[in-house]
């Protein structure tokens, strides 16, 4: 594997991720849809291409980290995608949280023309991925995945390995913020329950931070819900609405019934329709307050 | 608060936190349905009662740990019941996971006779109580709380107080109880999507509890979940059923819709229903393979 | 079976039967909470009583039409209930609409003193009672449910005998309300995703009124939802929820889930915390468009 | 209009239909994926096509009458699809069960070759087809609305008009079959309960088809759920699956919750993946006396 890296899909995630790659000496090759997000990197030196086609010629390891599964497909497989111009036994490491069916179909596009598709979607937010803590799950060609090890490792904390099926990454990573925004509604309904009996939501949110709950995600989750502070967005509602649809359609796919997924969906679905999709996702918690009748919050 | 203490109710969390308080020092006055499990007490000096009521005559504190709102209603109000031998200003230290309206109701009938109810509900199992390990949540009287915190301080790693309302501990205790239950059939829905899919639950579970859910609740759960181990029980899912119907019950008289609690419900009366009400609570994870058409768990 | 009667439980219902009684030849001994509403038939020669136990004596056949299952057990066991004055061999004809567990209660306590306890819950609101077209279910000892016949014959349409099991009408009662609130909630999600497709939901109403379901539940409900107007209350929203309340405890104590009621009771709590109990139960609808983001309904 | 007709699509609605428009004298091309089901038409004089494209030549009307999106996209768009050969000003009266969404995109593809499409779906099984006797539902362009009338009054008993948006009549037909298998539902849950608390599945169907429910939806469903009749299929299971899937697929795309929905979701999907995708879609009542932990059923 050389020192040049094509990477494309430039939003915060993505940001964070190439500096890390240039700043530990690796070559980029960089395409953004809004250019001039791209602007710091190129200020590092990275080379702007006009085209995702363009950011790959000459590479033979790509990096996408979209925003969705079409902004993913029309990279690969649009006008000027990066079929066009994938040399011969080059990898496209693929970082987006997409449908594990997505992954597949790539892949097999991929495979046809004798370059390879990995799935490598991560955990962590942008300030995780700036401080190289993310966890990476990583599914597909094996060969393919030794090849890469050296550079994530160089944005991560730990990778772990799913095997061939090239969707299988895509499916633990959204089990993940199905297990993350799960554990939000429960909160949420808890805390609203205690404070309809009287209970400062702060009170109860601390005590079990503090307790059965001792992790981050329940700690930092929690104040947010106790507090009732769902702006500004760290991961926004109408994101966290994408993902669990993701959910539910794999789960569909897979003849499988998930209560919670479905319980998710439809409160996403109605804060969205309310208005609320730019709001972080623990905001869900306001329809909780609402069919509560706790007036005082809206 | 003299060295002489009743202890009503002897199942194994009554049993490990009563030792510890003999092994502190405390004199015990106990009072078991089933005589023979106070042996072990009987054995190291616990003076065994024939009655509830006789259990408390000359004692100003009693503890009760009892399996349900009935059994604790019937100790307290019933026949030899201890309203009858309750001394002036003894306080009843109630450690049940019960309904806060059961326990509102209580403390207006100790009022009435000159006695003190505190709500003292745990969190931790058995080897928690043994260990002097358990999270004690408290409200009521605060004159009579501050009276029990060195008993409290023999019995546990923290005392969490919610104030004056009697029921406000026990909203706690069973908003807890929910969290757990919820991250169970999160975890038992995810685990199962990946089984769907071709990946390993348990490569899955040690994924989810070195990183985002680093925690006990998860760790140890998540491992029952992913190896399908449900026998013998930690925690009946019985016992489950009846604490998500307590939730639900609050939720009910608080007029407050709780979907993942009436999920749960539906889960576990299903699961009660077809002859699983003596596994472990977290095989509610069976239904879900069940209803995925994963045959072979059965 | 002589000529007088004692009828309790004077509301719409109540009323409209006991006025039918009345114009039928028999002589009514009547017992209300709120004497005034006893007035019109007072006026037609109906002896109003002080206390239920004063209604029913001399008489062999009491009829109650309570509010709910504490009202009747109040008029039952209370003081100066009715089992303190009822005859020997005496009949109790409970029509209120509650659990099958306190038809079954009730009528123990009625064994022991030898009168009989009958449950006869009613389909049909005031008007169709004024018009003798109530549906009765009907269920309790043989002998005595062939003494009541030529009353039933008075009152409604047809009579339906589920058995010995007194509880048994309780429980058909139970799942006819529940059929009608489904429905309702059917329509209200259908004419709304009408609705947010840009169709009229009056025309959807109509459709379906006249072709697939043309029966008067979903005809007349079906405009109610279609038009939106949920006040006056035929049957209040606060009402519903009672009702769907008493369908899941019976679910409960079956050990049964019944996700429809689960979704039903979780609508109904919301729109009663949300001040909206005093509306039609079909008002139901407005949580429905709430959750779509139709703003202007409200 | 002339009296040739294009049909595509001869399952046992379709045949029924295109019988109809044989004996009512019109001439038609018909086409069928799988040749032989053809027979019957082609006795009687129909012609035979060897493509979709090959159906409509010369033919200013087809009707088209599939099983799925995935049916009608491939003989409109895919190779020798009808779009191919349909003359100028033609029009395509599709019938199927489908997403509004793949009418409206259909209905732009017809309009850049200026043909004209019509959504007609329908109400009513192939025995009310034979018998003249659907309910169509339409929407579409107006003039091509009018052209239709004279075909549409052959094959049906009435005609509801949804207005110019093309996939108006498509969301009403998914809001119908939602309405109807709700009400399978609510019987199946209704009975179940019964039939736990001692009550004759049947007496309880018999009461609410003769009163309250009066119409045939419930009064044949009735029947089936409760004498437990699943086979043989009047309409299979995994076709009620794909329509309710449609009908949340919609509701989706509108962000609007349908809890009743998402329920009759899970219900289906658990019941296709343990093997019940061929009974009637009544036989989703099994997995709830399964739940209920009647055992006996299976």
């Amino acid at each position: 594997m050389n020192k040049v890296i094509s990477f494309i899909g430039l939003g915060n995630m993505g940001l964070a991720i190439a500096n890390n790659l240039l700043e530990s000496g690796y070559s980029l090759q960089i395409y953004n849809r809004t250019a001039e997000k791209a602007q710091p990197l190129v200020d590092k030196g990275a080379k702007l291409a006009a085209h995702p086609a363009d950011a790959v010629e000459g590479s033979n390891l790509v990096i996408t980290m979209l925003a969705n599964d079409q902004a993913l497909e029309a990279v690969v497989l649009g006008e000027n995608g990066i079929l066009e111009k994938l040399s011969p036994g080059a990898i496209h490491l693929s970082m987006s949280t997409i449908l594990p069916t997505t992954s597949r179909n790539l892949a097999a596009h991929h495979q046809r023309i004798g370059t390879n598709y990995l799935a490598a979607p991560v955990f962590g937010r942008p300030d995780a991925a700036a401080a190289r803590k993310l966890w990476i799950c990583l599914s597909g060609n094996e060969v393919a995945k030794s090849e890469v090890q050296s550079v994530l490792n160089v944005l991560g904390q730990g990778v772990f390995d799913f095997g061939e099926d090239v969707g299988a990454a895509n499916v633990v990573k959204l089990t993940g913020n199905f297990l993350i925004i799960s554990a939000i509604e429960a909160m949420a309904e808890a805390f609203t329950l205690a404070q309809k009996n009287g209970i400062e939501r702060t009170k109860i949110a601390e005590l079990f931070g503090q307790t059965l709950f001792a992790c981050p995600i329940y700690q930092n989750y929690g104040r947010m819900i106790a507090h009732e502070e769902y702006e500004p967005a760290g991961f926004k509602l109408s994101l966290g609405l994408k993902d669990v649809t993701l959910v539910l359609q794999t789960a569909s796919d897979s003849y499988m019934p998930m209560p919670f997924a479905s319980i998710l969906h439809e409160r996403l679905m109605a804060s969205v329709a309310q208005g609320r999709g730019d709001i972080d996702w623990t905001g869900l918690a306001l329809e909780i307050s609402q069919q509560a009748g706790i007036k005082d919050n809206f």
